[in-house]
């Protein structure tokens, strides 16, 4: 069962399947289609169909897929059970906002800490604690961090971007206002919260 | 100088030639050509001159645009001077991180209240209050609020949609992990920020 790069919107939808697929008893169903996994979910035939392939081939003909396996390879795909840590620097509002959110870790991302300027640790909740910003590179080293997600301020987003890869990380998520500048074989994604708005206005006022 | 559908990508670089265009002395530069901003600013020629294209139309050959006139073009298409206003429901911690974002004035959007189950009113900042809820149809009626944006929790995301939407607003930017349902009409657009994370980690995965 290999990985391979698929679509955000299939992603999306994985864990529903999963969800549903979960939900079914192994033994009442140990196969299942695409069109009835389509029927169950309202969800298109065609689109469930590019899915499930993308993710585990195609099904056998008239039987479709064996209920386990298909399980196990959206598992995969999701990264699940082989949770990749993340760690976030700058624990502002956004920053424990997200925190907060529960569904990183359906997608195989597990925040392992936070980290601010603060010179004193804290305990956040019950799974995470706030730590000081000198205790970032060990933390990342010791714990395999791959993923570092930024939500400090524009002003000081590419020292801490430089600081994540120099710590071992190789994909960054940044919220912060600025274009950052990362060397090959780093993956950035910048996610611009205001283009979402400014989109929904331009067609808001087109309509 | 209509107003069309632009693309996001073209949206988010807006901001940067309107900033540009507006530290120049339009005497000084009484033209100015797709070539020149896209040197300044680092940008590709051809992604410029499409983007100017989309807002503006072509410049005239080996002059360029008029300054003072793309930088309407641009005021238009994001919608300043005529601003559209916005409110929040759900005044949490990822409520409160957009009601402190700066940026989305510049793309012509201002939160202009922000909403919660709690029954008394608080001054947030020096330009926002949060309300309760029992104010919200009215305050939206009496302020042509035609963008919702909602914060809450998935189960009563909804609620507030519809709740919006009867409040006579016309676009909706849903932040809670829930997929709504909204009339026709009614411009709809679904925030999943575990998505991104989602993505980066699959192609971390296969890298």
């Amino acid at each position: 069962m290999e990985k391979s790069g698929i679509s955000k919107a299939t992603l999306g939808r994985l864990p529903h399947y999963l969800q549903l697929l979960r939900e079914l008893s192994v033994d009442d169903v140990p196969y299942i289609s695409s069109t009835v996994i389509a029927k169950k979910l309202s969800l298109g035939e065609v689109q469930v169909r590019k899915d499930l392939n993308a993710v585990s081939g195609a099904g056998k003909p008239k039987v479709g897929y064996k209920t386990v396996d298909l399980i196990k390879s959206i598992e995969v795909h999701l990264g699940q059970g082989d949770m990749t840590n993340a760690v976030l620097v700058g624990a502002g509002k956004l920053g424990k906002a997200l925190l907060e959110f529960d569904d990183f870790e359906d997608y195989g991302v597990k925040i392992t800490a936070a980290f601010d300027c603060n010179e004193t640790a804290i305990k956040y909740n019950n799974s995470i604690e706030i730590l000081p910003m000198k205790d970032f590179d060990l933390f990342c080293r010791n714990n395999n961090v791959r993923i570092g997600i930024i939500t400090v301020g524009a002003g000081s987003a590419q020292d801490v971007c430089n600081r994540m890869i120099r710590s071992g990380i190789s994909a960054i998520w940044n919220f912060a206002p600025c274009n950052l500048e990362v060397p090959d074989g780093v993956l950035l994604k910048q996610e611009r919260l205001a283009l979402s708005l400014a989109y929904l206005n331009n067609k808001l006022s087109i309509m």
